[in-house]
């Protein structure tokens, strides 16, 4: 099988996360219900964990001795940093499901209205207000596997400090601007004209930003606990970062393709969405170039219509791909892998290198 | 003047605060304009910076030699993790004014109407999420201050990781705990007859995790770094930690009082909004314990109705006032007062002692 030791080390990974998992003695102060629930619902669901895995594979790229549960609290804490995003990302998004479940915020709205017999309105409310609490709550324990794995490993305090600044200033503030430009753009370009005047890369830097950015960290920490300097301008740590950072490039463009052609059962989350949500992707912008009148009319009528039936999703879905959208995306990605794979030259061959190459080609060939 | 050493400090401390501000690289990093906005507007604006001043104050307890300026980025850490808790509250709260201007929520709510020509839906909406991410941006950003404190100053990196790592679980988890009892009460004692059932101590609780954890951890976090120690449980690190606690009930007991009686200009922030949105208070349990049927009638009418007319508001003040519910909370505030004093009396006489005295005072006694 062609991702076979990519995957065999991914499910390694998920059970040792839900291991620790149970473990994690701070999860008793999580008080009341609604917040206990909400901080851990996203870790227990089955998940690819890619962010610590690049992590770990970075490490052992350069580390061949250190053993990789040494490591595994770090991991854990850049899985961790990554569930906040997503659970305030889909308050923002008005998201309903998420690896198979319903999202933080829909889960408590329903418990409310059950549990605590409030009407609609206030269980949205009440559902919003867990979820915000939740991904505080969520942000500061991440951190928190940090600063623990600096305590007790004197040697790499002061590299753990540099990757905790870096993280908490330049790739969080990358992040949101991200995560903003995301929003923005979806008001911003409602009028599909000047949605057609973007430059693609203004739409592939929101991406990297989006995206790119948290890879691109999640390979620097590893590859500078490997070497244990502080001096992120190492040429192989920072050729680690810029192929994890062109992967998570192709990686969200994947995932833009998944969210209009992919198969709900196995991605967990709603198809069709990000077509109701009016996402403004290069697979739309590619899609309106090459339509006649007709079809653009058809296009603008339903993208960004949040009432839009199951029908003419379909319909638009049809359109992106037959006008060359999907396929056009997928060579974009495809374009990011091929720019990401000559990082790795100097690179010294291992299992970990070969494990990176596979979750390169994996990046935009998944189909989950 | 009764607290003229005190206001010497906090002015003094307000000025060093807007001055680093000033020089403050990240907010350079911070985009797009609604990032860098909302991030920094509440700490702009005038504010008594009290969580700061008790840092500062029980550190200069303790160590008469270290110059407060050395410890002023831990201070602002404090100070910038508070705001980020006030940021989330007042999109939990709904809250519309703080510290004399809009909240961060509703200022870009009217900033998207205006600037980005969204409708009122929109608007609330984009208001929210940007309100969201920027307290997010600042959580993360004060613990930068705490880390970027550590690695310069190698004397105290044990410490700062222990406070951070006890800031990060059991500070922010009691917090968040206090925030959520806060709205849940709101909804689930809206019958009176079941409020009148709950024990005062239950309330006290939640005042106690909302505002005297923080409290607690800035003494706490003084005091350590005062004795270079990592060993919390120091006699002279506890007898601060717990004096700065219990006046720190005190401090939101009085809060309650001015949300109900206090000025909206010197408050810079709306009165009468803690009765619209039910809050559930000691001063509304006494004075309901001590209310005929009639009145009780007429508290329970107008006590979480958010349309309530502004002649509601004032005669359910003037009732509350007339049953007691002002002055014994009051003294309850009072009470807690006179608990913290003696958790100073094996701490040597100094200016810094002086100025925790007043500030004791100040919590019960204080107009805003």
């Amino acid at each position: 099988m062609k991702y076979n030791e990519l995957f065999v080390f991914l499910s390694g990974l998920e059970e040792k996360i839900k291991k620790m998992l149970k473990q994690e003695e701070i999860i008793s102060l999580l008080k009341p219900y609604e917040i206990n629930e909400s901080v851990t619902s996203y870790l227990h669901r089955s998940a690819k964990r890619l962010r610590p895995a690049v992590f770990l594979m970075a490490c052992g790229c350069l580390d061949k001795e250190v053993p990789i549960d040494t490591m595994l609290p770090v991991a854990f804490g850049i899985e961790l940093f990554h569930t906040w995003t997503l659970v305030h990302d889909d308050i923002i998004d008005n998201d309903s499901l998420r690896r198979g479940g319903l999202t933080v915020h829909k889960n408590m709205e329903q418990w409310s209205l059950k549990k605590l017999g409030l009407n609609d309105k206030e269980a949205k409310e009440y559902g919003m207000d867990i979820a915000i609490l939740a991904g505080d709550m969520q942000q500061a324990w991440a951190i928190n596997f940090f600063v623990d794995f600096a305590s007790k490993n004197t040697e790499y305090t002061k590299v753990i400090l540099k990757l905790i600044s870096l993280l908490e200033t330049e790739v969080i503030s990358e992040l949101i601007y991200g995560e903003v430009l995301d929003v923005k753009y979806s008001y911003v370009y409602k009028d599909i004209e000047k949605f057609l005047s973007i430059d693609e890369s203004e739409i592939v830097n929101m991406l990297w930003l989006k995206t790119g950015v948290l890879y691109r960290f999640s390979a620097l920490a590893g590859a500078s606990l490997a070497l244990k300097t502080d001096n992120f301008k190492e040429p192989s740590i920072v050729a680690l970062s810029e192929f994890a950072s062109k992967c998570g490039i192709a990686f969200q463009l994947q995932d833009d393709i998944l969210g209009i052609v992919g198969t709900e059962d196995i991605l967990g989350k709603p198809v069709g969405s990000d077509i109701r949500e009016g996402k403004k992707t290069t697979i739309l912008l590619e899609a309106l170039k090459n339509a006649n009148t007709e079809e653009k009319d058809i296009i603008c009528k339903i993208v960004g219509n949040k009432h839009a039936t199951d029908g003419e999703i379909q319909l638009v879905t049809k359109l992106l791909d037959e006008l060359g959208g999907i396929e056009y995306t997928k060579k974009l990605a495809q374009k990011y892998i091929l720019e990401a794979l000559p990082y790795l030259k100097n690179i010294e061959n291992s299992e970990y290198k070969t494990l990176l190459i596979q979750w390169a080609d994996f990046m935009y060939d998944r189909e989950f």
